[in-house]
């Protein structure tokens, strides 16, 4: 098994790695050197048609990408401890959970990332004013998902979940591209610093 | 247990309705009306802080939103027929497939409805440069998704499964707001067929 990577900033594969260190699996990361845009090569694509990383390659050769399949690929081979839920409650609540921090909080950070920040810009056509405007959206996904953590420790409920390690690794990416959690947002700011304790956030 | 959701163009209360009906289960949606707004009033948002649809209310009161983990719930209660696979590798590569299809398919859709199409201009603000950009990247991820269907009937494989759904819901709903499959793209032409050709498609 071969995990393809990339360090920090990059927040996916980050999420793979958190997500192994809190499951306790030891897998080092091979690691694809995005500055030669290696993971837009013809030999990369053979791996993953999208050239994206993480990927993850099986012994068979087979290949999964997308951060949370291949969290999900570790889950059902390592089921404790567990970080998608055991029931089918569990299950679906922390799947909700995963999409709507990828969906309300992650996508107004890509975007803004993709449309306005400066390091895109020589790469990619940007669409400034549209990127702009995801600074207000990413405010507001910070305001609603403060008042979601008023009555519990983590995203998804009384305990820790993929949903947390997502919503944990776009709140440091934003940081790294200058969109710092609003220090008003204090329940937020507290779960924060609760994920931020646990050994699997130096990951 | 109580389905809130809203008839066709509605492509995400369809994804369920098709899921249901590919899985055999015989479950009535309760039906919120969009055009009068019901899904954002206050007493909808108890249900779904984030005012969508669709949303499943189980008998004990808790609520599940997000179609793909409301669609979780059913494959976990009923595993049989099988839609997002049966063992660990089968599992991972149908939750891969129905994040690509998210993320490279029904995004760009969704950002054309959002962003240019005249629908939704009296609702939101649009970033219409930005939003007209997606017809080009719709039609990137035709050609993407024409190339993987090279050699499979299916979008995961062999067998039909929820990246299908998602994909054919997605489609359908492109067409709907004027964005048709490039016939050029004979093996997704050849895949909507089959798809289309189920039971489920009417749903």
């Amino acid at each position: 098994m071969k995990l393809y990577g990339a360090p920090m900033p990059a927040p996916n594969p980050r999420r793979v790695r958190m997500f192994l260190v809190e499951k306790g699996i030891d897998l080092a990361e091979t690691r694809v050197d995005m500055m030669k845009r290696e993971h837009k090569s013809a030999e990369f694509r053979t791996k993953n048609s999208l050239g994206q990383i993480p990927t993850l390659e099986l012994d068979d050769g087979e290949t999964i990408s997308e951060t949370v399949a291949i969290c999900r690929y570790f889950e059902e081979i390592q089921p404790e401890p567990s970080l998608f839920g055991r029931t089918a409650v569990e299950k679906a609540r922390v799947d909700m959970w995963v999409r709507r921090i990828e969906f309300v909080l992650m996508t107004p950070v890509g975007n803004y990332w993709r449309h306005f920040h400066p390091r895109t810009a020589a790469l990619l056509t940007q669409y400034k004013d549209f990127g702009e405007s995801n600074v207000e959206t990413y405010a507001n996904a910070q305001k609603w998902l403060d008042r979601e953590l008023a009555d519990r420790p983590f995203i998804a409920g009384d305990a820790y979940s993929m949903a947390d390690i997502c919503a944990q690794s776009t709140a440091d990416f934003a940081t790294w591209i200058g969109l710092p959690i609003d220090l008003e947002r204090t329940n937020l700011v507290a779960w924060h610093e609760r994920v931020s304790a646990r050994p699997s956030a130096a990951a």
